[in-house]
């Protein structure tokens, strides 16, 4: 455990010291299977308040939690068109059970649309059966053939998926915004990650969709991330998969549908955004451990009343629902601890010593900004969870402002790629809605649109080809 | 939904009224993928509340959730030769990623020693590492060639996977059975099913366990099914994938594992122990809903009362923690509903109509017993509570009493095939510990022995050679 420290400042490598913060803390590991990975135990906790926060909020609107089959027939697959297009060249193909071949492949599931839909015209018939509101946590496989970035692109990775039927357009599309909010919820109050919000461009929307909305945040290196989707499917699927039900007239149509996805990409842009050069940084609202207790024994003397001390605050602190752990192992040094619990992003450090036993005060360490400060004993519990609450806003705070620092206006192409190459970050353009416009500029700079703003008014022309603009939207270089 | 009832009884045609209940309950459904199953909601949340619980318990001991990859190369699977054995012939294979055949093809998940061990190696160097304690939720493919029997068998199902290292093989075996011990508790004290436990025979082993210890039910057939299994793997594992630590003398010696596992096979269990001929029966504890109120309008009149009368009781017992819902659909009649949940075994109904309002009182009804009761309303919430546990409690109990009255003694091969052919059940016996009269018994009976155990001495000769006997085991054919 020598190497056990970030040897890279985040300013100078970002890369190296990204790879180097999610392997030393623990979160995640190379798995031995090329371009899989492994979820460690701090990941996976991370990844489990995410579940009970979005399963609270999915289930208190009616949604249910489901299980379908990780496999999907190739004809299944390839009945809508454009999504089998969109996604065979990265489908993971069984083709042996056992001994024997398999008389139709098998798809290792990339998204669960075609699998689930198949379902839905078996189980809806009326009007009675809808809407259908599910959801289901499991892996997908994508066969990605670029390198691996551990959480943002790894061959499987875990996501939820939800997918819904409508008997009306106008409640797709209210279901979409309704869970695109939930995700904006959990991102920007859980994970402290700001995020811009808007429709994608007919080249980046999901396959097979009538639209796709998405929330995109901004990463130190100046490159966006997509953090979460919702699509409204429209009727190309029931089409396909002849979903229909009858309305209380008894006439039948074709069912509205929508499909939404976050995944754990999310725990790599909390890597990213709030790291620092000691480690990760953990909002307290994902952090499976939100304080850690350290005694610092002195030559022996006093070590029973600092053990006491810290046993009981831990009791009181559990009390009243902070999640604390007494690091009271004493084959590792309080030196050591510290490295390991801020490597591993633990918001509050409190430290206990014979002159804190005596002074009847606590020391509390934050992870964000490394103060230190003497608390008295009759108000540390108060204070811990006044801090708790005072990190998840700074960290947001922070996020925030070079969310804001990073979208830069470009009236004009010079300005566009300058500014692209200078300082990266989002690039606020004017835009004729031509798709040409938008692929020239991505074979020509790399950036992507990422989202159309939902309320903004174009500011100039269009910023490729001089012509009336009709959206104002957000170009970037993306993972 | 005129099919909606059970057109079958248990005693009759028992392995149809299966299927009917487990179809029409909603609880799954076969998927679009032969051998396959789809988790419909109603399963799905019961297993959400089987990982409650077991996710409780094992976090509150030390255990860590993780997640490892779906896909274990060819020649990680082969390293152990007994376990590659026990699960080549049902492995499906994934050769092609994307249009490019893959250079060594992946298993699907049978189950994950290989590929978690093959990192443990990387993880462990001290006896300051251990004990690792992980666990995984995930699913698992077994390619069965056999008929597809839904919770039962079928070609993937979910599961949690236990993987744990530890110092000494005491450690190893205290672990085993604090596991067996949680497994139990599940299954009695939240399923409502008892359960033999003991040892397996070494025929009967999990494929590259030392020893395999394993809890088994009575299904009302006669057939048992295997309900959860805990593993010592001893150090095969960990000297095939050099699994080292150094103790506090530096010395190294290889890591002493476990493994365990319990799956949604559970539920069938569930549902054929329980069920009667109006659907499923769902013990208190693990029933996502566990009272519903059902409103009996008359002919308009009054039905405002009844209904605010309905909010009111909904919104006390929720405040109790009890997990209620209040069907007020129009467009069923209350008949309808009663089916409906009953048909979903909804463990308690609480119907309020006109004279229900007058006479400031509800009628409960038990789906277990159906009996039904007028109760004050001012008694409502207590005895509500009270039945829950009265049902939890009763259930338990018929069980028991079905499980003792299906041990049937036999000393000789005589009575053995005889109350295999007339009755099925457990049969008691004792066995000299040679595995072939363990394989002829399973060539002339299809029995096996399903645990070997603990506490009984041997209460007469070998039933198969008449040998001395050194166990008392218990014999079934199984699931």
């Amino acid at each position: 455990m020598s190497d056990m420290g970030i040897t890279v400042k985040k300013t100078e490598d970002f890369s190296e010291w990204y790879v180097q913060v999610v392997l030393k803390s623990g979160l995640a590991d190379y798995a031995p299977v090329k371009g899989c990975m492994i979820f460690r135990e701090l990941s996976y906790a991370v990844w489990e308040k995410v579940q009970e926060v979005f399963n609270k909020k999915i289930k208190s609107t009616g949604h249910k939690n489901v299980y379908f089959p990780l496999f999907i027939p190739e004809s299944y697959l390839k009945k809508e068109a454009e999504h089998f297009e969109g996604f065979v060249p990265e489908v993971a193909w069984v083709t042996m059970g056992g001994n024997t071949p398999l008389e139709e492949r098998l798809a290792v599931r990339p998204t669960s649309e075609t699998i689930i839909y198949a379902t839905f015209g078996k189980w809806i018939r009326s009007w009675r059966d809808l809407p259908i509101k599910l959801n289901q946590w499991c892996s997908v496989v994508r066969w990605e053939t670029e390198a691996t970035k551990l959480f943002l692109r790894t061959r499987e990775f875990l996501w939820q998926e939800g997918h819904t039927a409508h008997t009306t357009k106008e409640e797709a599309d209210k279901e979409v915004l309704e869970i695109l909010e939930a995700y904006r919820d959990i991102m920007e109050n859980h994970l402290a990650i700001p995020v811009l919000s808007g429709k994608k461009t007919e080249n980046e929307k999901f396959a097979g969709a009538l639209y796709t909305m998405a929330l995109e945040a901004m990463m130190p290196d100046g490159k966006a991330l997509q953090m979460g989707t919702s699509h409204n499917l429209g009727q190309h699927f029931s089409e396909v998969f002849d979903i229909k039900f009858l309305n209380e007239q008894e006439k039948a149509s074709y069912v509205w549908q929508t499909s939404w996805g976050i995944s754990t990409r999310m725990i790599g842009a909390v890597v990213m955004i709030h790291g620092d050069d000691k480690g990760l940084v953990l909002p307290p609202k994902i952090a499976p451990v939100q304080a850690v207790i350290v005694p610092i024994p002195y030559k022996e003397e006093g070590n029973e009343a600092i053990l006491t001390k810290a046993k009981t605050l831990l009791g009181e602190l559990q009390k009243e629902g902070v999640e604390v752990i007494l690091d009271d192992r004493e084959e590792y040094t309080p030196g050591w601890k510290f490295n390991e619990w801020e490597l591993k992003g633990v918001p509050i450090r409190i430290e206990i010593g014979p002159r804190d036993v005596k002074q009847k005060q606590v020391m509390l360490a934050r992870r964000d900004t490394h103060e230190k400060t003497a608390v008295k004993e009759e108000e540390a519990i108060v204070t811990v969870k006044d801090l708790l609450e005072k990190i998840q806003t700074n960290l947001f705070n922070k996020a925030q402002e070079i969310l804001r620092s990073n979208i830069t206006t470009a009236r004009n192409m010079d300005v566009f790629k300058e500014v692209l190459k200078k300082k990266g970050g989002f690039i606020k353009a004017s835009w004729c809605s031509d798709s040409k416009c938008e692929e020239r500029i991505k074979e020509e700079t790399g950036a992507t649109i990422r989202v159309i703003s939902s309320d903004e008014e174009p500011f100039a022309e269009c910023v490729y080809c001089g012509k009336k603009a009709n959206h104002v939207v957000y170009f970037a270089k993306a993972y």
